[in-house]
């Protein structure tokens, strides 16, 4: 199931976005069903913008939280501030979004510190529940409400990983690169590159992304694309464009870099 | 001893379940006596449901506890917080137990703090007590009390795992996964999908959790197989609900997966 | 030198314990010549029951301290606490202890962070004194006061031992299990459960803890012999209560737990 | 693409900047388009230069923030301090940037905690925001808005480097040293010594840096060469000014010191 | 250079001490050239007892630290504390006694946090500050203020030993076990057991301490000759009390505490 | 380039000094052209008094800060103290050093924590500033304002070390030990005890220094010669005072305190 970055055409409202499979019709069932959904794939495949676009479908407002490695249960929940002599509690991101209802999207949730599967597992089981230890309230999800993480599995180690406890909670959705007539149309979409002038970009894009795990740690991602296009329309040399855009945003080290412009000169001239 | 995850009747404020074995006599003895149980088991094999199920047959409150990296004595007992320039002590959930008696249940206890044996080992011998240091209260447990924790043996590792001093004040009992007749009742129930389409689901899981220790960390978990038959019974393709439901969230392993794309495919066609 | 876990005879007010050897004088001359003493045992040998029932021999108050990873000396000493917007100094046990006289036992003392040896150091040797630096204090602890602490030699580490200077502070006693005859009759005692009917269960505790070191981290407690035999009392049948309260509790690895039932069913039938 | 550290003419309020490529049109291109920027380099290579350069040129304001091992998100984006016994939120520079519009710089952003990834990438995807969980607000970047970030590949390790996830959202740039004529006239012009008694200075500074990696961890910086014919200037002998200013600052191995003061000797004499 | 733990003769006010080499003399030569003293030696050799000693010979004010893992300049210096919603500075031990004169002695320092330097060194360098930055004062040292630090070299690693910078800040002292006839005579004294009955017990220890750094980690102290002895005349059977006194408190390992058993017997009796 | 420790003539106010070599000019050019100097150099040869006496010399404020591991930015800009309730910001010495001018010294940077380089970054380069972002105040340091580091190098390691970006900032001095005429009128002022008799105990520090490496971790100092000499001054026996000033304070090993013994009994007899 490969799911699209961006699209051709947009409504108002609503974030232009293009099934590449059958994730729009999945998505809206686990949320008739309240089942929370994990969304995989790589850095900038279109994750993010795949939930805006649910959201706006299905008239949801989306609370959105980026995960990282600070990032505890009560930065979710809320905490108590003080407020003229007297703790006042004050809700997190993911408490807004029970008592309000709507997606609750954490991005790169394998990221954040382990205690956030504390409030993660009694709002993904049959109570649908979320605890507040420090207030002592157990609020119950509104139908509307929905669970939805993300990670990327490319960079999941023994630390950083979900536990199976955890992610078996979840119906998943991996999320792939788009297929290079798609991504063209994206691209000229987004930087007002000629699709003729996009084409040998999005080629060699498709050249460095076959390196990953050989040479490279990840490869370029669609938003690289368009910034490099965006630099040629612009009127930056297309030379100066790719290796700004697409080669030094990849890599530090002098001889892949070398071997990504032999590729990159062969396929651009 | 075998435990159920759900059930197929169910009476009214009684979570339902059916035994699997004598594990409901076991733990009604071990009420009476006032002995500590410490409930085994894999990922969603109903260890959770089971401890809901006792505490309302019992006539029980249910305090419940979801463990944690992060989790410390002070957040089961409770603490003192600021109020209008004065710090007034809150009880936490174990406190609150203690108290008003019923079941004190800490999910998957082994991920706590070292620091809250402290709280467990007074409350599990003889004395019964729970002593709160920073009020200097001792606190006795009523006779309706009752610790029970639980784990996942196949998480434990050196770092963490419950020292032998604390497991040996525990009644212990093992679940597992439910026999297929009893798991396709529970699925059908819970999915609304006719037990002859969740047969091969429940196959399936089968020969999933076989592979368990070799490709796969944990097998699939009931909830898992419900999430898949809730997608079918909702229209969705039974390719694409094993996809979500079975198969993604289990591994991101290109290979373990086409390995278990290929049993999927050989068992649902 | 054995010391008894529970005893067959118990007078009101007096925790029951029977000396299996020289213990309780060398506690009483310990104490009359203000010696500390360190009481060194496997886990449920009955080290704190002794303490108990010394203190209310020699008709003493017992403040009692489970050590843990996060124990600090300000929990044994004492902290400032905020009250009305002052800062209020509030005693902790070990200085209640001091003030009060009367024995204080730090259970398991090598959990206990480092700088509870400050506190230590003062209170065994000569000087016998308790420094507050918070609160500038220096406490003289009366003739009464005595320091007890325990921990289980098996379970030190590099990371967590005693340093010599802080054991050759105290007079040792090392505590074991129970003979048989003694442990017979204390778990009839205890469970209710006939000494005809107890004997088998004691005799495979024996063979149990021999295995210690081998497959076992650690030998069965008098603690969990009471638990089955309690069971047992209680109406579940032998083997489910051999099961739940000698066998879960001691090991979740699928081998050692096989070979345990088999030695359980040689011995038990 | 090279950029030059200093330049021999400058312009009141505007730092001189003498481009070495077209740093300064890819620059202003990507600020056009609201693109990020990445800047690569070894110490001291001008790019804190560059950004101030470019600054004055586009009539930004410009905030500079080093990072720093213990940087956190909040330090970028602001806190709760107590006045008067209330909490007031207090912007950090980060939001003062997105605020008031302009160059935000985050010198040596690997140096930073993880968490601070969390508020830059929301700002470098196409929402353009500044979510404040901890006020609850969420800020629009307005149009003038750039984010430029720096870091010395020659410092990454495993446990510091960008993740691909935040590198891909960057336009990258590399700088490197000066040539050897556009050097000179910096160091003289800085110095005020005469550029035929600094020329042998930048040949020795060029032969150093060719030691990089054998027995330097990084060449010397066009800053030390200035130091050093500073001294030199200011009456040091030079043998001194090069020992003080090009050979101590570079190392404390007594072999590679010597071996340096022999490269030294051999071409300044 | 060998000092007495204890000594036969005591004057009231002035704790005895017989010393065994050149070591008050050189204490005092130190005190009157305002030297600090660093004391080197084996766990309860007698060095806090010396201090003890030369404090009260020289009329001076002795404050004492035990130094431990988590012990940081602030617990030394002083802190401010909340008194009526105001921040009110507390002097620390090494604060007082720089303020009013006299001994301030820091045992174990090796154990205190590093930031414990920052304290000593303008303290033991001939300007006699003590930098105060919370407060912003420098408070120079009376003429009788006087600094003494002690650490046992059998515990030193390579995380917790004296960096050269601050050892070679002290004038130093070894101090090593009593001679046999000076150890019967104190163990006698302090424990009222005849010295024919004493003489064996100190030809016992003696055996033990040859078997340090082989079976054992530090040699038997004093201080547990003088428990057992006390424990005998108190009518405890010899073997019982040479095995809870000088035994016990050694070893945990099975293996070496029955060497030490046939050493005992052999000895003994 | 040699500095001395201390000198035989002083002037009133004027720290006593006697260069080694073109240093104070160096430090005069380097303050005047407002560049940073790094000091190099093992324990008390002078590195302190040099500063000291520089300051002096040039009519300077001295603002010391010795540096340890767990010293922040925050402790040499300053921070928020609670005062009435309200928070008052209270300046760190950096900051008073460049709010006033003067020679601010930090004494073993390298100790200090990481986030400190980012005060010193932007002192050290052409903006000389100090930004407080606490206060959002940017304070220029003014004309006679100079920073001044040191650090011994013998104690570098991975972990500490000062990053070449850092390093590059400084023009730097290498001090080594005073040679032997100059120390021992340094050494015979100091402790009055003739030069004549100093002579012998110099020569030994110059044979003890040579083991540096060998068995030595660092040489003796020149204020270890001086106590040494204090004490025989002061009617210590010499090899009494050489065990206690010389030998005692450099090692505790025994076979390495034996051979120091064996050079020391061959030169002083």
């Amino acid at each position: 199931m490969k799911a699209a970055l961006h699209t051709v055409t947009s409504a108002p409202e609503l974030p232009a976005y293009v099934a590449s499979g059958n994730e729009c019709a999945l998505f809206e069932h686990a949320w008739r069903h309240q089942l929370p959904v994990l969304l995989k794939g790589p850095t900038g495949c279109g994750k993010t913008r795949f939930v805006a676009h649910m959201a706006a479908r299905l008239g949801l407002p989306l609370h959105t939280v980026a995960c990282h490695d600070d990032l505890t249960a009560a930065d979710l929940t809320g905490r108590y501030l003080l407020r003229g002599g007297d703790t006042v509690w004050t809700d997190g991101p993911l408490t807004r979004a029970v008592r309000e209802g709507g997606i609750c999207y954490l991005d790169e949730v394998v990221e954040a510190r382990k205690d956030v599967t504390v409030v993660l597992h009694p709002l993904t089981d049959d109570r649908r529940i979320l605890p507040l230890e420090r207030t002592g309230e157990e609020l119950a999800a509104p139908k509307s409400f929905m669970l939805v993480v993300s990670y990327n599995p490319g960079y999941q180690t023994l630390l950083k990983a979900l536990k199976p406890s955890t992610r078996q909670r979840f119906v998943a959705v991996e999320f792939g690169f788009l297929p290079s007539e798609q991504e063209i149309a994206v691209v000229s979409t987004e930087s007002g590159l000629s699709p003729e002038r996009v084409r040998p970009l999005v080629g060699l894009a498709g050249r460095l992304r076959a390196l990953k795990g050989h040479d490279l740690e990840e490869g370029v991602s669609t938003r690289l694309v368009v910034y490099c296009a965006t630099l040629i329309a612009a009127g930056t040399p297309i030379a100066d464009a790719v290796l700004a855009g697409m080669i030094e945003p990849l890599t530090d080290d002098v001889d892949v870099k070398a071997a990504l412009l032999d590729v990159a000169r062969a396929m651009i001239g």
